[in-house]
């Protein structure tokens, strides 16, 4: 029985300056979704790993509802049996709803042969998003497919734009471990905006952009600035600004809040400066009652989704 | 008797999607600044020409304002003779004050010897733009100076960025000549706007400066939106949907609103389509009571302030 398996990574939204519209993929941890025909003309969930409390409906899980859209496209409806291995947490704003979507509109469209197009893909994996936080983004999605950082300039239809990343910069990720509902998260959000607030960040966007084109370290680092998300928001992580200190401190490039956190992120072009942020960020959580996860990733090697050989 | 005189160019602010950010210089029309020793210990206006409306008085005319900054600055107090030439209309849409402030900035470093950097010439320029509209917004004196196309990441400190302009594009401006006053067309301006707005405003900046990089006018043209100022400001400028429709029914790249309008600019690369743009805008005034002016300019030589041998 033909079985393909496929993984997609977590991934940073927001990126500090572009709240619901940049996201950058990591590489180091993600999830995996399998696919199989059952000789049914219904899908199942027949497994999650690590996942105990997500949904094995069909109609509630990110997955099987990502693979019913492209099912529905195509006038496919070959029954399919869809295992699903989480790689992280979810709650983590690390993209872990964005990981699975993504995995799975790839997966299954390896499994078709590759009927549809990146921009397709990105569109599917957004309906799992539609279902986890009530809008159908891409700013998780398209980086967890494509890999790199990605711009999303629309979301209907798709419009995305690869940015590309200076070389030799590492990202140190710190996830203190409570759980943060992107619900919640987006919840705290203002629904207006100041214009100066506002005028400030698309100067910022603006700004990073022309950074990352120029190689400009010293204008990305004064662009990443989110005045729009971390106010709100870091008061729903402990410790915030402490962490943000200890990142600072250490000589990070930019410091800010992954997605919808509570998960933090630091740049530096140094992986010696990333061993640092990443003791200074942890240290500050010793003697407390949260656990922490951390990574150190090099942006050099985040490809995106891919095939893997086992589940 | 030493004099200098120099030229700064008229300039489209905020280019769509750059509401108080973004400014691209014109090259064809602009304003004269000439300054000589006066012999006393104060600056004196001696002659605006093509400016019968503007003050003479040298505390409310926005070049003797910036010039008396930079001297503060200096400590240098020596009299100035100012005389300046208005080379198009105030309330244009077209940076008038910009003009007359980056000429002024640009001639009296000139007279000097060049005591100031690029950053602080715009920021002296900058304090003329506050005589004239209440905020000192560096967006149409950066360019004014420096030219091209320029993004103020930041007023205070300066920060600027100069994006590059792909080859081949021309601008196409019409003015319909009726009066918008800067600080009026500001007022109509919601000072909240939706979080959704705000994100699509920076989601097209980030994307119209890749396509700057890219050389993507496909992708230019899609970031060139404007969900900010243009719904309020549109409302001011006379028949501005049939100007609109014009560019656009004649291929326009882009089409919005330059600065606070009444003036509008159309983005072509092809000389042959200007010239159809200039022809449809202009015909939408045909039989009405309003004149208009308009010219077609060239992207790759708006080189921003510069001596000029005769005033």
């Amino acid at each position: 029985m033909k079985k393909v398996c496929g993984f997609a990574p977590a991934s940073i939204g927001n990126f500090c300056v572009g709240f619901d519209v940049l996201g950058l993929a990591l590489e180091s941890i993600g999830d995996k979704v399998e696919v199989s025909l059952n000789g049914t003309d219904t899908n199942r969930i027949t497994q999650i790993v690590n996942g105990e409390n997500l949904p094995m409906s069909i109609d509630k899980n990110c997955c099987s509802v990502v693979i019913r859209k492209m099912q529905e496209a195509l006038g496919n409806f070959r029954g399919l049996d869809i295992r699903i291995h989480k790689g992280f947490e979810s709650g983590s704003g690390l993209g872990s709803s964005s990981a699975s979507s993504a995995a799975a509109a790839f997966t299954y469209n390896e499994f078709l042969g590759k009927s549809f197009s990146d921009n397709e893909l990105v569109a599917f994996a957004a309906e799992g998003e539609r279902l986890a936080s009530g809008t159908a983004h891409a700013d998780n999605v398209a980086p967890a497919l494509l890999g790199g950082l990605v711009l999303v300039r629309d979301n209907n239809p798709i419009d995305i734009i690869r940015l590309p990343i200076p070389k030799g910069l590492f990202v140190v990720i710190l996830f203190p471990k409570i759980v943060v509902n992107t619900k919640d998260s987006r919840s705290v959000m203002q629904q207006n905006i100041s214009l100066q607030t506002a005028t400030n960040q698309w100067a910022n966007m603006g700004a990073l952009v022309a950074s990352l084109y120029q190689n400009d370290l010293s204008l990305l680092s004064r662009a990443m600035v989110d005045e729009v998300a971390e106010p709100a928001r870091a008061l729903l992580i402990p410790k915030f600004e402490e962490i943000k200190a200890a990142a600072k401190q250490n000589d990070a490039i930019s410091f800010g809040i992954s997605g919808s956190g509570p998960s933090v992120f630091a740049l530096t072009d140094n992986i010696t400066q990333a061993k640092k942020i990443q003791e200074a960020m942890k240290q500050v959580f010793y003697n407390t009652s949260i656990d922490t996860m951390s990574l150190i990733e090099s942006l050099a090697n985040n490809k995106g989704a891919r095939l893997v050989d086992t589940f």
